[in-house]
């Protein structure tokens, strides 16, 4: 289904090399590989617009804690702990849990971003690459080159899969020389900006006593959403002027309920941000704060909470939750129209789910089942780029007995008496 | 693990009959069938403390409407169609997800209860099976007389796995004199009622305006808690007067966070009950309205919203959101001791999940992954009462092809026109 009808059509897809070649019923398909579909629904692959990848080597080591005992005591010590081998591994990791749950594109921002690039590569995976930019000291520049060499290096490149951002990590990270000093590269080399913005109520306060203004404030106040595309992850805390600023710019906001809720920080304002004009597509953040990297759970919990918080079940249907984690990421990931989408032309990004399970029968609405009921292990094939990485649940582009001994080991040693 | 502790134990379990004879290291299993446990991991199976089994006809029929719609225009004309052959299979459709995904106990209320409880008595689960019953009209006592029919005729059937429990819908479909005969006759046959309570604010301002008191007054009034053991579904708008009034009760509250969500209804004051001493257990009420019966989602989900509702990550940790899930269902259910745990002399109740799977690796917290990333299709292994049944995911008591087809072909027929 193509998530434009509500209701699924039966019929073939015919993709030719990376793309999608046709849509329609009884196709001609005497030259090509066929994948037998009956039972099985098409629907564009998810796209997770806000993810850490190597995170997922933290995953359920610092739950259910206060956020800075989180951050401070667990998170950063651990991180400060991994190899650029470790980067490389826990990267592998996250993408054999994304291909496995039908995810076929992601944003990613972190460092080391050679190793995450190479396990895209690899994968066969979709990416849009982020080395983070923390200003908090003066590293003579260094962070700064490597988000250059990023760009050099990867934009473009494993077949067109890999395209690079840069990511001035947010706002109370990056005071305004050199946010100044970003805006005006992403300008000028046309590169997208992924960037934090107004997580927790305590960031709206501290930029609030930094510099009289509310993050939102702050960026557009330097030109950001005027002159860049840009990825903004979370957005909780923003007031109706706020979304005034947001209104027009180009890319728009993840929303990572899952995390928002783990981390006990808000549930952001998707129903006003999207009757602004504003686009909302879905992630899942790291591994490390929401635990799984399965976007089904965020579609529902996205649609749960627009209804929990207006006491509304008309709000956020089971479509337009599809349509945030499909369209709407792509357009984040400024690739709106070349992913995210069935449609010919479209790169072929696409995932069959089994419908012949308990929970997803009796099939009223196709709609509701994917939305509400469905989960990554429903998802039989994912293909990306016209390459298929995972086909009767079999992963077909990594060894996984080998990554999951790795990962194992390395988790052990990174998290050694912290 | 036996959730007792918080890390999992290496060792063996040794079922004898419908109970679990030993756990410890290296059991004598001469004369035992074994199943290899490699890699997996066991716990209680889960409990789902609140059910309409047959409105899984209905999964995805009705989402995303207002309250009354859902239940005016769509469930209400569809379950008045339902026949008694419609409802043996709506309900053992759910038995069969439930089954999947390592719920091994559930309460249910319906009608047609004998068709439930054949389909109980054929699959293996344990169930407390409650006829509803609804006063809004003189029907001569006929559904009395079916109620009390079903605690005659299943109330420790299928080797004692059916229990029954009386089941006064909830306040405002049962007035004071019907209320006074349901709990003199509980009291008297020391049978447990399962009864809605405030699931709508809606609901508060109605009972109110009939009687001038809350929903809660209502049933204590009549001395309910007093004298019964209790089952209350819901319970989203309780203050804290009402919560002062369940402290001591028999049973507790079934908390289902899903349905609450997606109906829009609230959040119910969990961390506030569990301070008043109530016990909280989990539920996920019917697929019409959650569409999906898997009791991981209910857990984590249980456990976002007490942390987002105080913007405290630390409340209702996993631990205790799994415990809630296993022992505070089985209170509910009055099988305290005999279910939801892993000790020597219960039921053998449990589920086997297998943790070799990208998104339950690394194993830094087991208790974290089961109830933050783990999903009803991890779950490789399911026994009830000694017996299996489910293995290698595949189902050893129910037919589930021949299931699938009934269930669309019912579900089509019911809605057909509406």
């Amino acid at each position: 289904m193509d998530l434009v009808q509500e209701q699924p059509v039966k019929g073939d897809i015919l993709i030719e090399g990376e793309k999608i070649a046709a849509i329609g019923v009884n196709l001609d398909a005497e030259h090509a590989d066929t994948i037998e579909g009956g039972g099985m629904l098409a629907m564009p692959g998810l796209i997770n617009a806000h993810q850490h990848t190597p995170m997922s080597l933290l995953r359920g080591f610092s739950d259910d804690l206060k956020l800075m005992d989180w951050l401070e005591r667990k998170m950063l010590p651990a991180e400060a702990r991994m190899t650029p081998d470790d980067i490389y591994w826990g990267a592998l990791l996250s993408m054999a849990e994304m291909i496995r749950s039908g995810t076929t594109a992601f944003a990613d921002m972190y460092i080391h971003m050679d190793e995450i690039a190479r396990a895209v590569q690899e994968t066969g995976m979709r990416a849009a690459l982020t080395r983070g930019l923390v200003f908090h000291e003066d590293d003579g520049g260094k962070r700064m080159t490597e988000a250059l060499d990023l760009i050099r290096r990867w934009d473009g490149a494993a077949e067109g899969r890999i395209t690079a951002m840069l990511g001035p990590h947010s706002p109370y990270l990056c005071p305004p020389e050199p946010l100044r000093e970003v805006i005006s590269l992403a300008e000028a080399e046309d590169i997208p900006v992924h960037i934090h913005l107004a997580e927790t109520k305590e960031e709206v306060a501290i930029i609030r006593q930094k510099y009289g203004m509310t993050p939102t404030q702050y960026l557009y106040h330097y030109g950001l959403f005027e002159k860049c595309h840009v990825l903004l992850a979370h957005a909780v805390h923003l007031n109706r002027r706020d979304m005034g600023l947001l209104r027009g710019m180009r890319g728009g906001v993840s929303h990572n309920p899952v995390s928002n809720l783990k981390l006990g920080c808000g549930i952001a304002p998707v129903t006003e941000m999207r009757k602004a004009g504003i686009t909302v597509g879905l992630g899942t953040d790291g591994a490390g704060s929401a635990t799984t990297l399965d976007m089904f759970q965020e579609i529902r919990a996205a649609a749960w909470l627009q209804k929990a918080d207006y006491g509304d079940p008309a709000l956020l249907p089971a479509v337009e939750a599809l349509r945030m984690a499909t369209e709407g990421s792509a357009k984040l990931l400024n690739l709106e129209g070349k992913t995210g989408t069935l449609k010919v032309g479209a790169k072929a990004d696409l995932i069959l789910i089994d419908l012949g399970k308990p929970h997803l029968q009796p099939v009223h609405h196709a709609v509701s089942l994917l939305a509400y009921s469905a989960v990554g292990a429903d998802v039989d094939t994912t293909i990306v780029n016209g390459r298929i990485l995972m086909r009767n649940r079999r992963l077909l582009t990594i060894d996984e007995e080998r990554l999951i001994h790795e990962a194992a080991g390395r988790a052990k040693r990174i998290v050694e008496g912290i």
